[in-house]
């Protein structure tokens, strides 16, 4: 009996790592083209932080613990409860609006199940200190452009976008006694037949009529249909700012993945304007991204109000929509130079690879002396382009035998002459 | 009263996150260069996976939990037992000797102090299925030209090599009755009073004669002294390995940095071979890596036996020598371009933006409207080279103003000039 993996996490041997180094390093690129600069912070946090703001759900999920020093402790479940602490820790000496990206490592503990880990990393996009819709704006391109560099089109993905504060004043026009009751009950909308719906809105204290109602707005696909459901001032404005949006987006020309969705609700309590949930077209897999503006979460947690709009895109998700599209890089190791010895010169091995290396070249060659046979296969397997053989008879002093593996082209050469041919 | 963060655990701004992938990608550099591939396990582990094998005094500084489900979990204090577990869990199917690298982010409760944290990161290679001693000289020099990588002179530090073997085999020709009781003593001989140390031997069952023997032993700085005190053919054989590696390092050219060190001998259990520990200098701050051979740690978790080297270098540490020796970067953020308007032509920016982005150039811009000084600003704080009017009226239609922040130039041209020419 050997000890085994915990469950619901990932091992990532080499050829799994390199599809997660794919998956980061197109994140970090987008990322840095948006002009959005790199944070982190602790994998663990008081347990505090959220419990005293997010939803039950994320709380019943926490990997939460006593450390030895009696401290109430949890794995993170998310990124923003973290960063709205560093945003309250440096309160006014941070210049805002600023665009921040992490690639935290996030724990929940549920159900492992198809998208669904106990572990996983999470893209985290934030816009601190603007009010402004283009922050939102600014969000959405920079994810559509991120899909877009994994290779996926424009009719691969959609984005439903709708918004809590439409959805509030709409909630108050409707006179619905407890809105918080409600949220939980519109964001199962879409999984639950009609009659559980109305069944769990009734028990969330809606009239016949209300629910009619509702179930009519939820049902709209256009703003324009929302315009004839909506009365208040309120409600028209925040119909209004989706409007801009749409408009925004349609001009920086990624208005065809995006759409009106009002049964993007989102699970956690702190949303207070737009949010926003990125599916695959055909919604056949759990959300690969989701957001939206949380303004109060600072203020909640005990600093100054600070408006604040971002969102999550989970490695777990994306990589199995990538992987459904064949769009994950099915590369092996890549290496400029394997070397090679006949006559089991060992420390030549180690004179040559010093050089190569000092020039920037990757090398690798074997550890014990081994037939030349095997050193040729063990340069295959490494992925190596090149093969210089160390201590070859037809080389004259300062020269070298080399063979090129991807052309199949050889010859003899100074290291200098060989590493010049190399250069990309 | 607003939520701290967890005590010995760090924020990484964005100025202290270039820092840290400053780290990262030098040391990821310098692995592929060696040819070493990367790969990553959970960020906990079963329990039992780390009080199966480990000294005791890793057990006690364990971050561990009971989970929801009941299992005994401990996030990870160290990278080797994963690896062990990766190496055992796919058995005969992994082509050895490999070459694997990783930088996991580790946990250990302990007073958090210089040089120590609760929560860290550290690069870790290891050689896996080699027992020849050309598998450490590879992961030494890899060490050395790492750290001169990070802008060190050989000068800057010293590795201290010892070798288990050698001190099992000459406590077992000074007949100590437990050799397990003699290893701490030893690893704490640099920190205590001689007579301390002469207490603590004699409390771990040496006699005076023993004790002197031991003492000379330790203190002798070459193999040529050591050859004097050492008799039988075990400890001979372990000496003629140190000695090989020295000739290796030496053609290297790395014997500069390297020296004998006996009193180097590892706090862990799992050591079987050759150790080293990597020291600035004067040895004025802790070690800045460790590691050695281990060969039996996975037939100890249950698998077959398979021999392995391998070091651990943390960045707490290197951070600190890097910022005394004043190598670490200073540079702020850096961008290709910051967009203007003069007129508050918010859309225009979101079009123009997406054309440079389309490029490939990083991008940014206001999130509103504001006057062109706070703009002019706001592009000189995010590092950006050169400043695009979006509405420019000197600027024909499809022809943009500009200004190089670097040098000060400006003109009219169609983004293709202006793209062409910040070309790098």
């Amino acid at each position: 009996m050997t000890i085994q993996i915990p469950k619901g996490t990932r091992d990532f041997y080499p050829e799994d790592q390199r599809i997660q180094n794919h998956i980061f390093d197109t994140w970090r690129k987008a990322c840095l083209r948006f002009a959005y600069e790199e944070y982190e912070g602790p994998m663990f946090e008081h347990l505090e932080l959220y419990t005293g703001k997010s939803g039950d759900e994320i709380v019943k999920q926490l990997y939460n613990f006593v450390d030895k020093g009696g401290r109430e402790i949890a794995l993170r479940p998310e990124m923003t409860p973290t960063l709205a602490r560093l945003v309250i820790q440096r309160g006014g000496s941070l210049r805002k609006p600023f665009k921040w990206f992490s690639i935290p490592r996030l724990f929940r503990y549920e159900r492992a199940q198809k998208g669904r880990l106990r572990e996983f990393f999470q893209l985290n996009m934030d816009i601190v200190g603007s009010d402004s819709v283009f922050a939102e704006a600014d969000l959405l391109v920079a994810i559509c452009a991120m899909l877009c560099d994994f290779g996926l089109q424009a009719s691969d993905f959609v984005i439903g976008v709708s918004s809590r504060k439409l959805l509030a004043a709409f909630l108050t026009e409707l006179q619905a006694p407890d809105a918080s009751a409600v949220y939980p009950v519109l964001d199962r909308r879409e999984k639950i037949p009609a009659e559980v719906f109305q069944a769990e809105l009734a028990q969330a204290g809606l009239g016949a009529e209300q629910i009619a109602k509702l179930d009519a707005f939820m049902s709209c696909k256009a703003i324009a249909e929302v315009d004839t459901c909506v009365q208040s001032p309120e409600s028209r404005a925040a119909l209004q700012e989706l409007q801009d949006l749409f408009a925004i987006l349609n001009s920086a020309n990624v208005g065809a993945s995006v759409q009106l969705d009002l049964s993007v609700v989102r699970g956690l309590a702190y949303y207070t304007g737009i949010v926003f949930e990125v599916f695959d077209c055909g919604h056949s897999m759990r959300a690969v991204a989701g957001g939206g503006r949380y303004d109060s979460l600072t203020e909640r947690l005990g600093g100054q109000k600070v408006p604040c709009v971002g969102f999550g895109m989970g490695d777990v998700v994306l990589a199995d929509l990538l992987a459904d599209r064949g769009l994950l890089p099915k590369s092996g190791p890549v290496l400029d130079f394997y070397l090679v010895t006949f006559g089991g010169n060992m420390v030549k091995l180690f004179e040559v690879a010093a050089e190569l290396r000092a020039l920037g070249f990757s090398c690798s060659h074997g550890l014990s002396p081994a037939k030349v046979a095997k050193q040729m296969e063990a340069a295959n397997i490494a992925g190596a382009k090149r093969v210089v053989f160390v201590d070859g008879d037809k080389a004259a002093p300062g020269e070298f035998e080399y063979k090129n593996l991807v052309d199949g082209t050889q010859g003899v050469a100074t290291l200098t002459q060989i590493a010049r041919e190399a250069r990309p």
